[in-house]
């Protein structure tokens, strides 16, 4: 879809029943957020004439279409709408950075398997499902090793969770605001439904010895990427993913398997998984040494920050759409928490002076995307607009320089602190540091 | 992914936690279902040498992945996962038809878009979303014409629901019964994450007359398939879906824009929606007399048989598969039901003299696919494996005989009886009529 929002503003009686829907109904407070002014109907109203044309048909409605295909690709008018690449460490390896999902452009909860977020540290291995083991071992009574065959017949388990590389919105920590859209700064995260094994059952089954108190995750990258595991969580929520969105996994996602820990920085989700060793002490590889800590004022570095933060942003409108004319608009985005359900999201369209309550859809799933609408007139003055996530422990989203405050100046990751997109008189919209 | 399990059986410990976390526990009553037999290990014990095997790695972790893509796609091992493609009603147009999910080779509840089932009456029309046009007109006071542009600033809102074609297992009326997989079957159906705006928020701004009972809705490909929606529907859960699984419609699910009734037979959720006019009467199209009803053996016809009833099909194992061994299976399946949510499956593995419940997710979810399960020992005898669906309003799915006492013999729709799968004791899958 075209990421710029186009057309009239709605007529009133939309506005009323959108006003409805929401749980405040308009945000009728702060600066830009005047109702005064009258809206022009968004739909224009068709008189015969118009229907005629309407119904006239085009080129499409006179010829047979496409016939069927075994497997579906988006329209070609959708082609602009793709992943954002990027580098975050320039040019270490052949595939090591990030493929952002668009967030701008997507709707609802689950990220389409195609535009998910990709993290990886030396490309996507081409991995044959046949060949490929994975190995569980270590402080185990019982090493045992799994063909992708045997994994099948496990009974599975399926949900809904996020997966945030701990390496999102570091974009957003540069000295002056980018100007590009919301995914290609924020845009490290997707959601999935998931199905797989729990990691538990399989534990369960080696006979996990009493004094292994983390679990060592490898993937079959050539990085081999791998990452220190609370034994807590292999027992609690974690999981062998099999499937996303009801397809096998994505090879960008890890195919065959990969470790789920929903909550949990992404990179320790370790795709192409072909190892788990029982351990007394985490393993400290390179990946939990040399990247994926975070630098304290005073010159040390917490490790082993698991939990990935509360968090939102609003996707529409957001960096780099323009608004046609005043009017009607619904602001909507995406929140989530590492911790659990999302329990509310504010919106401020006045930089944070004034909050009004989004409704939203899927709070009821834990670890997962949710959904936040709001109704929204812009009057035609300057606004600017936020989005305050809180989570069901309570946790607020912090603001960008209470954030900041915590950390030495060169930090990177786990940035959840609240964005601010600016709207301009000309209904320009711009990434600012409020 | 392969269609047939292989590989050993689970061992006595994976059996147990399986069984716990089912709500009855395994299956032990019937003929089918003594557990007496011991099970070999699934997981082959991995002493040193196989770990040091597996430790070795393959080619794929010793070069470089492949590079980030803009829009991702399958694995090439996945690549036998496709729709089945049929045409029902032998060649009347190049694209009419259909092409069913491969429900055999999915897991979870989402249907990913790319193996979304597709019946389409004239092929999918290749629609630039600039050009296309929505028309509300009829008994309504003020006409309105709708670009793709003004619908996306509209409020909207997200739900999960299927989508069954009414004709979907029709297949399953054949004199003897087939033996390909279950999607080929009874795969016209499929579930997915929608977005768009309430139909009742654009029927309020165009001001629907009283005496409007009727929506005539009209699709934009040649074949211009047309229905008539009772009005009550269209001001209740109607919804006119731009965004399927987070992303843009895809084309063969009415790009740029749909018509969705969740819980209503496919054909009525008009795609490629270019029209819809209130009236006071149904438009009795040509797509609801000459198709679309369902003969009574008294020679009269049911018209306008709009719920989807409720039903279910065990997906894993199903027709064609085979068992390699005795042992454990997690038995896998879906269930839906057109007036709300699903409050039960049961699973017989004795051709329905006994049942168990199996355990549900999704089941929060009106009209929208739950996945159950249910843990399951082989013995290596023979076994007739059935699930049956019960919802919320108390509607049991029908045994087959008893739904087909129903209608006259040339009945092709609406067909949502029980499915029965023979086990074999050389552990072939098998279509049967019980």
């Amino acid at each position: 879809m075209d990421r710029k929002p186009r057309g009239d503003s709605p007529s009133r009686d939309v506005q009323d029943k959108a006003a409805k829907k929401s749980r405040r109904g308009f945000l009728k407070q702060g600066a830009a957020l005047v109702t005064g002014a009258a809206s022009a109907g968004l739909a224009q109203g068709a008189d015969s004439t118009t229907a005629a044309q309407a119904l006239a048909g085009h080129p499409w409605e006179r010829v047979y279409g496409a016939g069927f295909t075994g497997y579906g690709q988006p329209s070609r008018f959708e082609q602009p709408v793709m992943r954002h690449i990027g580098k975050p460490y320039g040019d270490l390896a052949p595939g090591s950075g990030s493929a952002l999902a668009p967030i701008e452009a997507l709707e609802g909860i689950i990220t389409p398997s195609g535009l998910h977020n990709d993290r990886s540290h030396s490309g996507t291995p081409d991995i044959d499902p046949k060949q490929h083991q994975l190995l569980l071992h270590g402080l185990v009574q019982r090493p045992l090793a799994f063909s992708m065959e045997a994994l099948w017949r496990y009974p599975m388990t399926t949900r809904t969770h996020f997966l945030e590389c701990s390496g999102n919105s570091a974009r957003a920590l540069a000295p002056q605001p980018a100007q590009v859209p919301a995914g290609a700064m924020h845009g490290n995260i997707a959601c999935s439904e998931w199905t797989g094994v729990p990691l538990r059952v399989l534990l369960e089954e080696a006979g996990l010895m009493p004094q292994a108190k983390w679990i060592l995750a490898e993937g079959a990258d050539s990085a081999h990427m791998s990452r220190s595991i609370p034994v807590e969580k292999a027992l609690d929520d974690a999981m062998l993913a099999l499937y996303q969105n009801g397809e096998r996994l994505r090879p960008e996602q890890g195919y065959p398997v990969r470790l789920l820990l929903p909550g949990y920085e992404g990179n320790m989700n370790v795709k192409w998984l072909r190892r788990l060793k029982a351990t007394e002490e985490p393993t400290h590889t390179k990946d939990e040494t040399s990247k994926y800590t975070d630098p304290l004022p005073d010159g040390r570095s917490l490790q082993f920050t698991f939990e990935m933060g509360v968090k939102s942003v609003i996707t529409k409108p957001s960096s780099t759409m323009k608004l046609p004319r005043t009017g009607f608009y619904e602001i909507s985005g995406i929140a989530w928490s590492g911790a659990g359900r999302i329990r509310r999201v504010e919106v401020s369209a006045d930089g944070g002076v004034t909050w009004a309550d989004a409704a939203l859809t899927g709070e009821e799933r834990p670890k997962a995307l949710v959904r936040f609408r709001l109704p929204w007139e812009w009057t035609g003055k300057e606004a600017v607009l936020q989005s305050r996530a809180t989570d069901e422990k309570g946790r607020v989203q912090p603001a960008r320089k209470a954030w900041l405050a915590q950390f030495a100046p060169d930090v990177r990751y786990h940035n959840n602190s609240i964005v601010s997109w600016a709207v301009g008189t000309d209904g320009s919209v711009k990434n600012v540091y409020v």
